[in-house]
């Protein structure tokens, strides 16, 4: 197994044979997913708040308001955490104590760094494309003011874990044979409805990346 | 608008008018959800791990391994974050700067404590009626061993903001004229199907807390 995003701080103890630390699984993850919940620490309390993301190789790169306090905080900590969570299905056992959820998860920890203005539109392009492949050269470019006025921070993917649980329940061997129903439910792919703007124009016709948008796209 | 859940720490900057923080707003994400991300700290690095949750009135209830780093880490934290996000779908807008997500969440600040022996049965319960209601009086009962590997929390709802963005895209006013698709895609419920377990006897039936399981149960 390689153990390259591995630490003291990322290695699993409780399931360890559900935890990942090399960087295919953590990356694969982190694709299938759009919306990270970041961890930060402002005057002694934590903070935990939910922000779309992109990935280019073993970076991760975050954006928001140049004037929000999300941003500020997270370039100036010293140390955050970004976390990515699939919720496959639901595991029905038999008791509560192993009745569980089939997930995906990736913990990042690491710091934030804002990333240089000339920088900046390739890293909003790997975000748009994160949440919607091929969306971003359909638009209106993006303007000089527009980029003056986002913040964009990059986090370098290199101290992660990954845990992974699938498959059925694991009951204790003498609840096997009670009469209780037990399995999975298993979310299916979200295939979600466009629903035009009231504002669009009816000529303009469905783009194919909106027509076969699925999430995750494949599985 | 009633703001009792409001503090310094929970009050929205962005976007205001997307803030609310009153407990009727607050309570309704969370019912809707079952996985929360809780953010903690340990050796000043901050943590943010994916578990699952139920709500009664204004108690949320946690559980994990009394054996387990987690729930040790947050009972004795001094202050904890626990963030639920619904994503409801994509905001397709005709920039980039525009484009969101639509989304409901929550905000919870406070701290963590165990729950006696003897209220943890009902707290369990409690959290396994958020996953798959209708499901726990199915079960093998728990026993006094499984309750005594087992910890639970709560942590009480009086500092909490929940965030909101519903709609189209609100676009540049000139942006409207583009012949760019714009609306929004909206995840359907979510109907997850029910595969038995391989070693399910077929004599038993499906019952009907998994064969009409929807999430969220109304929308």
């Amino acid at each position: 197994m390689n153990d390259e995003l591995k630490s003291s701080r990322t290695e699993l103890h409780r399931y360890p044979t559900r935890g990942h630390h090399d960087f295919e699984t953590v990356a694969a993850i982190l694709d299938e997913a759009f919306v990270c919940h970041i961890g930060f620490v402002a005057n002694g309390q934590p903070y935990v708040l939910p922000t779309v993301y992109g990935r280019d190789d073993r970076v991760l790169y975050l954006h928001g308001s140049a004037q929000g306090r999300m941003l500020n905080a997270l370039a100036s900590a010293e140390a955050i955490c970004v976390t990515v969570t699939l919720v496959d299905g639901l595991v029905l056992a038999r008791s509560g104590m192993h009745s569980s959820v089939n997930y995906r998860s990736v913990v990042l920890l690491g710091s934030a760094e804002p990333v240089a203005t000339a920088d900046k539109e390739r890293a909003l392009k790997i975000v748009s494309d994160q949440v919607v492949p091929g969306r971003w050269e359909t638009l209106r470019p993006v303007t000089s003011a527009e980029l003056e006025q986002t913040t964009v921070l990059r986090m370098d993917i290199v101290e992660a874990s990954a845990k992974v649980r699938t498959g059925p329940p694991q009951d204790d061997e003498e609840d096997y044979a009670l009469p209780i129903w037990a399995g999975t439910l298993d979310f299916p792919v979200r295939d979600p409805v466009a629903v035009p703007d009231v504002r669009l124009d009816p000529k303009v016709p469905l783009p194919a990346h909106v027509a076969n948008y699925r999430r995750p796209a494949k599985r």
